[in-house]
């Protein structure tokens, strides 16, 4: 018994990886696929600018693309709903749909800081999936964001040192993908011999959001952790894909660079919810001891993007942390975490309709 | 009456540039230019990969490459020899001018934290020179090493800061230009579509050199300042010309922001020592306001390569002070900044050659 | 006494050269800039996002930007109009202004092909400007265009050789610059770690303006040059500027690489139209020995970016010619050609509007 | 019974190639590897640079390198030996090998316009492996060479055309990978938003390399193809892998557009020797029908790098056909051929060696 999913914005970049990813998925029937009004009633491959390195798959060559509106998706009766859509769109549609009882996957950022709204980073916290309870208060159905693509890279980095040792500050430069941008967002003179040192809102999401997905789930909803605090800086690379992260932390007690590495490489997954998730991967964090690595073109798609690559750990003479962390943004850091939070709601869809 | 100089590893791109600066100079005669024997004894246009924005001076493409040996310096018995040559022969090469009495400015990292060797970035530290007369102890000449690039470019923005309000901690990642590494220093395949998170000795650079530069003139010798730390991570970036650094620091007391530009846009040169200077840029220190600068390609050739480029100056929610700043490391960093140095010497040469 | 002049469409690529060469000219007062409603009543420095390596000129930075309309140029009644619009745009406003009576400077395509329409590369017939007589059977004023910019640089190659040897067949294979796409013509992930072998109407306008520019002027009109023939494959790849192109050709008789050198070399102007004007470089066409020469970072600039560099000449082994050709594509290949026929038309601007 | 084959010269690009391509091959079995002294007697994993995009087999990491000697050859006693060595040096061990009486499949150049040594790309001229036998007059192995990468790719698609409609000229103007030079083969500044308009010696190579691979097999020898030929010009690109190529033809009589399609798009083999071989493509030729393809970073990987792609299949005014080609340079250009040639090879291996 498969669950029937739509996506909502499937000509994107990360439209294209969920629907690459979700229409051969053993969890997942792809119903049904949207897009803006000029590309509705077309088929799929004629309206899409196809841009992954893999092939588009077979069977959504010919998926004719409907016109994203709430009649569409009615009449298509998803179980789950996977949204890629501009923000200013996201934030009415989202709504929308929540009200009419769907169970929406959203990757847009409005709505993320909500308390009721569970921000998941599976391996992090999949845990806060049940807070979902909380927003038959608001509507019928329940709406669960997928994290800024930094800060889903950066906090599973954090966690196991988080919850081994305390953390105090963290300092985090960023070096980030065209990717993250979209398929026309960075123009080709504006980063050819250069950086960009400023992406829209994108350190208060890291700031924000790192808080709350590692915060702490009460009855009555998540509580950001505020024993520490995220100060980021934030710069637009000329790489494809894969976002670079340069982190400086202070962690409550002192801690060998050993420990550290140990606690990075035992991490597995979130200790309340088993993730016994098709999409999870086997070594959620990677570390690497070369000198020189992670570098994004050679190290983003371990674990076929689903892993994170952290190298260069070592410890400054006042005992700060100093690392370097990898992941490939717009699969661990978007499609492929969403994707991977699907799976958690189909295991639980259960619990959370109810 | 001009000065005779001569430059010592004249075909590499720090020499390139120190080529191209003195070649014209209102106050230095070059007379002669030394490189490795394959390339002696032929004439500079032959034996030069040229890799200069501009185009190379007239009257050097015939001049008649020495080999680097202190034979054919002292047939040339210059005035001041400025030395760009690889750190393990430049480690002897140095030692050998200075041995037989000559003034030598020297580009390569040996001896740069040595107590009694200006590391000189004018602006911030021309006072240091002072410490050249404790040299007599040890020979004839006079050493002054010009800093690390990343670190000249660094310690402008971090000095009237630190001369304001007093300076704690500095957290600083770098992206750095291709031509940090040289003519040929990072192969095209291993950067194009990446990042390498690495460059060797750079951070012990950053970290020790700065704190030397703002450190304090005894009577004994160069004392680093001890009031605060510098903690470094560097990356090495597909761009061509141009280190920009990405900065967090904490103050002594709580700043504005507002008072942190005023500072950076009043700030002109080292309170001791009168700069009035040929390549001093007449803003050391630029503020941009936009929201996206600076940019590498954009903004590295102010003041002719010599001005730094300081923007995104704002405060972090625990007072923090967070920046972006640029320079073009080999003119700014590197050969102009050497230039620079030489004016300094130039114009205090009876005082330390006494 | 200098010419006034507007700059209709100043924000472009295209519009920047021509405001930045405009705004401080010996012969022309730039007396208005205009562009788009949506940037018009604003300052400049406001409106346009620029793009060049040089600073804005100060005296335009606070010039107000006209929206792009008939009235607003009637106001300001200026002596020539420089247009540098959208094809669909320029297609009719073009026609306006000169049906008003201006002498029309105008970047677009349209119109290129008219046999009563000068196309102008100076150098290489600035005579053709004679026929502009003939417009007086459709309106008041005179239309004159700047050709596409691959073909003013290959234009400017052929010329020598035509005159000299005769031409038979020429094939182009161009390597395209960014910046011929406009500031945000192609995107950064299009075209990082790739090419694109397309570029629109691009070929047709190679192979049909060439033979215009290379045509004969008769009384009646420009006849196309039937003598030879272009055949274009065009390609854009990932550099800022610079169009560099693959020529093999066929003269008329065989003939010496050294012949084609000395042809080239000797190369000055149009022999019928003196060319005494400000802007054309003192050697059109630069020859390079080395066998890796011309390369778009390093002989983009040549002669300010008019001069074209041309080298690797060498014959295959049936007497096919071949070399590539070098030129700035948006100083040569059209703003700066663009100044460079204003400065043709202000000399003989009397015979023109007679 | 597998072959047991060696590679010689295994760290470069196309050594790394070969080992990932044959140490997991079902009719090879790898029995050793070699490299430069100063690699040799360590393991693989620890003295190779390692570049390409999937990771290094398993079993090979731990092989431990072997002095490339021919002491070391004889102990091993391959069936056949893979060479990748520079060409200075696989000059000379090429030559020792087969008077030792080895099949060696050589990627450098020399000796590759020998008559009685097979130049090959299996579909195009499998035929030509018969002129071995007259190898015995020489030396008692046989050589084997691998052409040209830009080659390989061309005469691919030439072949076709030529059997179907007759050839008189190629001209082909190339946009060739930086991997084509080697991992260190250029420099990133000397690339960086640029083209250099030269490869050493490729232009002979293209030009005579495509007559013999295109050439006729006789008892005597193999006769370069002579009612046509080739005039090359090429490029280096900031582009990892892929060569593009631009091709201008003619053939013998006029024919369309759809019929030069139709002749790829059906070619699969050559016509004498059966290729049923584990590396061959199922589709070598692959055509594209949109307006922009092929484009090295979205095609290079058709048929694992062993299809080339052709598109912009299109006729000029005077009956030239004009295209653009592109092959995976180091795949189909170098070490996929290599292998592809070495099942050809054992697949003829007792007629080879008698």
């Amino acid at each position: 018994m498969k669950f029937n999913v739509v996506v909502v914005g499937s000509t994107g970049l990360v439209g294209q990886r969920l629907v690459s990813m979700l229409s051969k998925h053993q969890w997942f029937n792809l119903i049904g696929i949207t897009a803006s009004k000029d590309k509705a009633n077309k088929k799929y491959k004629d309206v899409v600018k196809w841009s992954l390195e893999n092939k588009m798959p077979e069977n959504v060559e010919e998926m004719i693309v409907y016109d994203t509106n709430i009649e569409n998706i009615n009449n298509l009766k998803p179980d789950i709903v996977f949204t890629s859509l501009p923000t200013d769109i996201s934030k009415d549609f989202d709504i929308q749909l929540v009200k009419q009882g769907y169970v929406v996957i959203s990757h847009a950022s409005n709505n993320r800081m909500d308390k009721d709204v569970p921000l998941l980073n599976p391996e992090v916290n999949a845990d806060h999936i049940n807070v979902l309870k909380l927003q038959a208060n608001r509507w019928k159905g329940r709406l669960i964001k997928v994290p800024n693509c930094a800060t889903s890279i950066l906090t599973l980095a954090l966690k196991p040192i988080y919850d081994n040792f305390g953390l105090r500050h963290v300092f985090v430069s960023t070096m980030q993908a065209l990717s993250g941008a979209g398929i026309n967002g960075v123009s080709s003179m504006a980063i050819l011999d250069n950086i960009i040192p400023y992406i829209e809102h994108e350190e208060e999401k890291i700031e924000n959001e790192s808080l709350k997905i590692l915060g702490e789930l009460s009855n009555e909803s998540i509580k950001p952790n505020e024993s520490f605090y995220v100060s980021a800086s934030v710069h637009r690379v000329n790489v494809l894909e894969g976002h670079l992260e340069s982190v400086f932390l202070k962690t409550d007690n002192d801690v060998s660079v050993e420990e550290i590495k140990k606690s990075l490489i035992e991490f597995k997954e979130n200790k309340i919810k088993n993730l016994n998730l098709p999409t999870k991967p086997s070594q959620p964090i990677i570390v690497r001891n070369e000198i020189d690595r992670p570098q994004p073109r050679l190290d983003r798609n371990e674990g076929n993007g689903m892993s994170i690559v952290v190298g260069r750990i070592r410890k400054d003479n006042r005992n700060w942390i100093k690392f370097n962390v990898l992941g490939h943004n717009t699969i661990r850091g978007a499609a492929g975490n969403g994707v991977l939070i699907g799976e958690l709601v189909a295991k639980n869809y259960n619990d959370i309709i109810q």
